[in-house]
């Protein structure tokens, strides 16, 4: 699985730079390849970056759109032959799916899909030496669970999914949308399948998971969150729910008729319930990040102000 | 960002289905349709999964490999006119890269790319009615990052990047490699930067960044782990770092020269170097998966005695 100590040396270094460009080959580029020759062949115009990596983006090569496969294939050809004499380590091909024909022309220079998105897919090859150096897509969904605790009367929010055969409590819960932040995730989930609002308190378990079947095959983060009522009526959803009710926190604790994670999670509430939750909680906080300014949301355990920054 | 509420009641359960069936199509087959014929039109064999989604895998449907996109255009069009009559929800397409140009001829008909691997894409259409309830892929990539503590004398492994215009102290860290665990990931990657070899102590900070340069525009898990030293002597990769030593764990609270969330972690290592580690550690425990049998990785706060089961 881990690259060997000598290559992934350059990992980090050629992930910041390809990563970085891949997406928006344009804004990225260091200088435009010319249509240089070699033998008077054409050479697909592309960007280069300081790592020496090509990005060809087709829908602004001025391809005709009906460009055969076989004509495509030998533009590409030539092209390599170019881009190795130039001792280019890596070139990427982004490819619209109205011209989808060229990824199968470049699948006969070795070219594989890095990834794909809606309208277009991304290819790559590696051209230096040894093993490709290359960084990859996405590995992970991020699913997220609620567990709302009312602590006046030590109850949980908690559901049976009418989809899975064995029908144990569980906490409601789903899939981040893109963009969307681990807090975010568990209140909405949590509305859309129990009708009841809620506010994030704070962190509670992370579970990782790989080869998952529900996430054709990649690795999935699941996260539980405590979060605390606004409401308390409910409204569960009947396509997804079975049942869904406010259960004794202790009941839960004691009960067969849940999963090995909410059991876990359920004891751990019940000794912040009983201890205080600063015992099992990790505490959101915003710091700046350092390439864009922009905030983003860190988890830990509570600081004493003595430390806090 | 997040769906209305009535169409995310279906999601879990699409996801749920679609999901298992998408990767594995043949060996999910609910029922293998017929080339069934609409007004005497041949239709693409494909695999329907109980929620009425259909599965083409174009490596198995026996197409002549050197079909014209017109001519797949042409039998898509008709597949759908018997799925659409059939009240078919959705259609999925696996296309193996050498038959690409069925893609852009499946985009005619509203296909798009739901992801590509290596040597083939898939691509899906929503026939249901209302927005899509697909489910998406992956959406994070999972970075790891070691702090390395010598409890013995208060130090701590840090490195400086060679590729940074800012020389900032950090811990040693890189991407998770798929299906790699989140501690194997700190352990090696701490290995490969700074050549000391360490073990797995605890989990110790999460952040969570969306639209990341370094992620091909996706979301970024960035997980920081609490690790002990199993060997001290430095040899570091010159071509990641400028810098790597042992600093002194409160000098790193101090100096301005890091980033905010190193300087935030190490003062977290420090209230655990001083009122015990279990102030700040999620420890990490293995747990069954329900469906698999298989043992996941859970991470949380540590449980008193009397509530571990």
């Amino acid at each position: 699985m881990a690259p060997s100590v000598f290559l992934s040396h350059l990992l980090p270094l050629v992930r910041g730079s390809l990563c970085r460009k891949a997406p928006c080959p344009s804004r990225t580029a260091v200088r435009r390849s010319q249509f240089l020759s070699v033998e008077g062949n054409r050479v697909l115009a592309g960007t280069v970056d300081r790592f020496g990596g090509v990005t060809v983006d087709l829908t602004e090569s001025g391809l005709p759109e009906d460009i055969s496969e076989g004509a495509f294939g030998r533009l590409l050809g030539d092209s390599l032959v170019q881009w190795r004499a130039e001792g280019k380590v890596a070139v990427w091909l982004r490819v619209p799916i109205s011209l989808s024909r060229c990824a199968a022309a470049a699948s006969t220079h070795g070219f594989t899909f890095h990834h794909a998105k809606h309208d277009h897919a991304v290819l790559a090859l590696w051209l230096g030496e040894g093993e490709s150096r290359l960084p990859g897509f996405a590995t992970h969904q991020v699913g997220v669970a609620g567990a709302v605790l009312d602590e006046s009367n030590g109850k949980v929010l908690v559901v049976q999914d009418r989809n899975k055969t064995k029908n144990a409590w569980k906490f409601p819960g789903g899939l981040s949308d893109p963009g969307e932040n681990i807090g975010a995730t568990a209140v909405r989930e949590v509305f859309e399948e129990t009708g009841v609002r809620s506010e994030f308190r704070s962190l509670l378990s992370i579970r990782q998971q790989h080869c998952h079947p529900g996430a054709f095959g990649m690795s999935d983060m699941y996260v539980i969150c405590r979060l605390s009522p606004l409401t308390h009526a409910i409204n569960f959803c009947t396509r997804e729910c079975l049942r869904c009710e406010w259960l004794d926190l202790a009941e839960l604790t004691r009960t067969s008729d849940t999963t090995p994670i909410t059991s876990r999670v359920a004891r751990l509430l019940l000794h912040g319930l009983e201890q205080g939750f600063s015992e099992i909680d990790l505490s959101m906080e915003e710091l700046p990040a350092v390439y864009s300014g922009r905030f983003y949301q860190l988890y830990h355990r509570q600081l004493p102000p003595t430390l806090k920054s």
